[in-house]
């Protein structure tokens, strides 16, 4: 591992796992979920908000930093955590789920991801080098190897050559990873936003390397295939990261073939290593993947239905607008001690939705992020005390798929 | 005065005041700026943002408040202060002026306004009985008698039949005020939203006080006219207030002669009483209005600019979203202790400004209502040491009312 991450394992509860991960920002109760701050904010939300609910980490996404302000504005500001005012954690996706989620037009070739702008309509390659370079002027304390996203459903055959691009991909992010981190120590005397310069080392054009304690993953992909899985998993840590993910998942497939990928994939992930489920999910799916020895997560689910005014309380799901909270002086939810429900009433929260007002949003975000930490840590808690099981219960009761207006 | 609101002289340097205004959610330093809170929130910020910075009161509208969620929904809630989670004073307007500017159809009589809600057409009547209910209703610290803003340019003869029937319209306001005052302590049996109950006191239907320690001020009309400004002055005193307001300024009329007709009229109101002239403006607007003898200023300039990337700072207005601050590391104001400049750069803000991003705007309002409160603790200084005159020359180098970027 590199010098600055590490992972500890502190108890387990069947195969869920109590662990610490110490980044060159600092260290993450595990299992942890990550607040999605796309653009270098979490929408809504200013870092004194984040912290002062106890999000221990965060996550920029790699392809809308890199579009917008530029790798290379960040990286001549400081790197991200300086430019974003966040001196805690952060993971930096690759960037490559975007250009295949986003872009319309876009071509995969062994080189890389060919793509037009979805703001300009200009033309981009990301390859698994410049991904890499990317993050390293990102400076995130975990940079993501760039994978391929498969569109589900696929032939098994599209399916396997996918997973086998992405093995490949895998050992050429690695490569330059391993290579900046020899060459990368110190003020490069070229650093330019990525894109505009490609094949940047080559030229001469070096990415300045803004945390040098950077730490990078692999990702395990593979579909829903068990045998894929299976072989994404021997490829990639064949290659050797610091840990590693399981993309592809919560992509529109059935919860229950998520949980059975999950179930199968991560026991034969290192057990020293902190494992991450990308873009998970819905409060149940957070426990019923901790129980199948998953680690680390992300969402936007809590933020982005925020704003929807959908919040998660520890009775279900709550529509705000609904005229049945027109006048319940209750806060969202009385086991919650959030800022927003220590202070405000549903009625409150419904009016600032209904007229539009931002402060809605802001104080919806603050509710949601806060029940999901908390909902990270009774997870934490109940491995401690080895009862992972009735929370698993709790929240299966909970947490159907449909709304449960209270 | 009503039992829990006063003012306290507590020096002067010429015509400024520095006083102590008290209230039945506390006290306000004087000269003060209030933050628009126009329909329950303060855009972009919560309540622990406001105090944050220092806020003492705030605004709220009546006109968008009793069309949603309705005065009635508020009352039952406990009152506006209950409903926004703000224990500190507010102050609401009466409703007029957005009868007036937001509506197009509306129709004036000595009865009251008639007009169709901006949101559904759907048709109300606010009476200068009904404007103080409402206000009752909603509870807020200091409530506002109705007036009709006269729209500018108007002849003389159109001026002065406005500001005369603004003048019978205090009276009735007054009236009802005291009324309330009698009868209102206590929970009365019913309490509707208003207007949907016309002439509520006369038909049994009494509006709930949810703040018995409000108090009322008059307003000055009169346009531009020296000598309806003076009638005004007389006729308003003549009803008598906890205070009193110049409105009718701010709609359109150069600065200076804004200035002259405060100049003229500000004098004539009592000394022993604060002085609020409604709707008031720049940096600048503030420090010249206060050598003329006003106390109290609300005006969406900071809030609002805020949300559209135009930050106030100590060398002038800057536009956030200017390509040359998109690598400037510098704080929007090196000389502003706000969260904003104590964290964040001017290359940030401008990006979170370019992709749209919330965080920007909610950071962006912080400084500048932060600058705008900062602007009236340098004011008060001023007073205090008699030194006001050379501040107001550093601010009118500093505001001019062009862009000055820096």
């Amino acid at each position: 591992m590199s010098s600055q991450f590490s992972f500890r394992l502190l108890t387990t509860d069947g195969a869920a796992r109590r662990g610490e991960m110490t980044t060159a920002h600092g260290v993450v109760q595990t299992p942890a979920f990550m607040a999605v701050g796309t653009r270098g904010a979490v929408k809504g939300l200013t870092p004194r908000d984040l912290v002062g609910e106890g999000a221990e980490i965060i996550l920029g996404n790699t392809y809308h930093l890199w579009l917008r302000p530029g790798d290379g504005l960040i990286a001549r500001q400081g790197g991200l955590h300086r430019f974003i005012g966040w001196n805690r954690p952060i993971l930096t996706d690759s960037g490559g789920f975007q250009a295949f989620s986003l872009v319309a037009r876009r071509r995969i070739s062994e080189e890389g991801i060919r793509f037009r702008s979805h703001l300009d309509g200009s033309e981009h390659l990301l390859t698994p080098e410049g991904a890499t370079d990317i993050q390293a002027q990102l400076g995130s304390d975990i940079a993501m190897a760039l994978d391929e996203c498969l569109a589900q459903p696929a032939s098994l055959d599209a399916a396997r050559e996918s997973t086998e691009r992405t093995a490949r991909w895998a050992g050429r992010c690695r490569e330059r990873f391993l290579q900046l981190q020899d060459t990368g120590n110190g003020v490069r005397p070229h650093f330019e936003d990525h894109g505009l310069e490609a094949g940047a080392i080559e030229n001469g054009v070096r990415p300045l390397i803004t945390n040098p304690g950077q730490a990078q993953f692999g990702i395990i992909q593979g579909g829903t295939d068990p045998e894929l899985r299976t072989s994404s998993v021997e490829r990639t840590l064949a290659v050797g990261f610091e840990a590693y993910a399981i993309g592809g998942l919560s992509v529109g497939e059935p919860p229950d073939t998520m949980y059975s990928v999950v179930e199968h994939t991560a026991p034969q992930l290192p057990a020293d290593r902190p494992r991450y489920l990308m873009g998970v999910g819905t409060p149940l799916d957070l426990v019923e993947a901790v129980a199948r020895g998953i680690d680390l997560f992300d969402c936007v689910m809590p933020t982005r239905n925020a704003r929807n005014g959908q919040l998660f309380t520890s009775h279900g799901r709550l529509a705000i607008k609904n005229a049945q909270f027109a006048e319940d002086a209750r806060p969202p939810d009385a086991n919650c001690a959030c800022y927003t429900c220590s202070n405000f009433s549903r009625a409150y929260l419904r009016h600032l939705f209904v007229v539009g007002e931002m402060t809605g949003a802001i104080l919806n975000t603050v509710h949601n992020l806060r029940f999901y930490l908390d909902t990270m840590a009774r997870i934490r808690e109940a491995i401690v005390f080895g009862c992972l099981g009735s929370l698993q219960q709790t929240l299966r009761s909970t947490f159907s798929r449909q709304m449960c207006d209270l």
